[in-house]
């Protein structure tokens, strides 16, 4: 037996399949979204990212995620509008206009329910777009139900 | 009491909003999702449409749907790709290169787990893309959680 853990890799850049990316700068709003995915044991490998300009960067494997490989995408962005530095309807504008981004589905999770976001982020292409509802438990239920869907059920060409 | 029940519309021309359209010419298929959808209560007014022209008219307002209105569009368009006339991947085109339709959510629904058909689908603008699973139960369930999230999770502005 090696004293290695046969799951660790030893190569520092190796980097673990992505499942789910939160781009929220609401820490309680995060804590719960990924408490709620974690409780239904779907998404082993989340990672959040708090503002629009770091979402970019790393979608983008620029600045300090320049080592990241553009084919380790997630298989669902859940997409705060209101976002520190850069908008979540300028982040999707990029995702949404670049071919090496343009597949990964993009879900809206905010607490804006006014019609002009919603058609906006229509009309820049977003996948899906869910109010989070106010209601802690039904929070949570919306958060596992779009969990669910995205990982689960949604299919994606292999990048 | 008058003889009318109150929840006939007497306008010959009033429509139902609309709540789910599916595209399936397989008649086994249609059947069995329509079902799936009915049994979980989702989706009081499903539509069939079962050649890709029919299903331009009917979203278009165009032929025998010349009476229909635009803004009745439903909350979810449920498409196969193998359609007879015009094909789904040309449906999705126009649905998503025209103003008017690009904002009604279109999950494909189909046998094929070819990645050139989830490429072309997710290049075209749809929202999400779903194989039809072979086993009976897991094909229920799949329409279900897809019934689920489109129609009581996901928001749409109002048309």
């Amino acid at each position: 037996m090696s004293d290695q853990p046969i799951d660790q890799p030893t190569d520092p850049y190796f980097e673990q399949a992505l499942s789910i990316v939160l781009v929220e700068d609401n820490a309680t709003d995060a804590e719960l979204t990924i408490r709620a995915l974690r409780r239904s044991r779907i998404g082993n490998n989340i990672k959040l990212l708090e503002d629009g300009a770091e979402a970019l960067d790393f979608f983008f494997c620029r600045g300090e995620y320049a080592h990241r490989s553009m084919t380790n995408q997630p298989k669902v962005i859940l997409l705060d509008l209101k976002l520190p530095r850069i908008s979540g309807l300028e982040v999707l504008r990029q995702l949404k206009s670049d071919p090496r981004t343009q597949m990964i589905p993009v879900v809206v999770l905010t607490s804006s329910a006014e019609d002009q976001d919603m058609i906006e982020s229509y009309q820049l292409g977003v996948n899906s777009y869910i109010v989070k509802p106010v209601d802690f438990e039904q929070f949570n239920q919306a958060v596992q139900q779009l969990g669910f869907y995205w990982i689960l059920f949604n299919q994606l060409p292999v990048f």
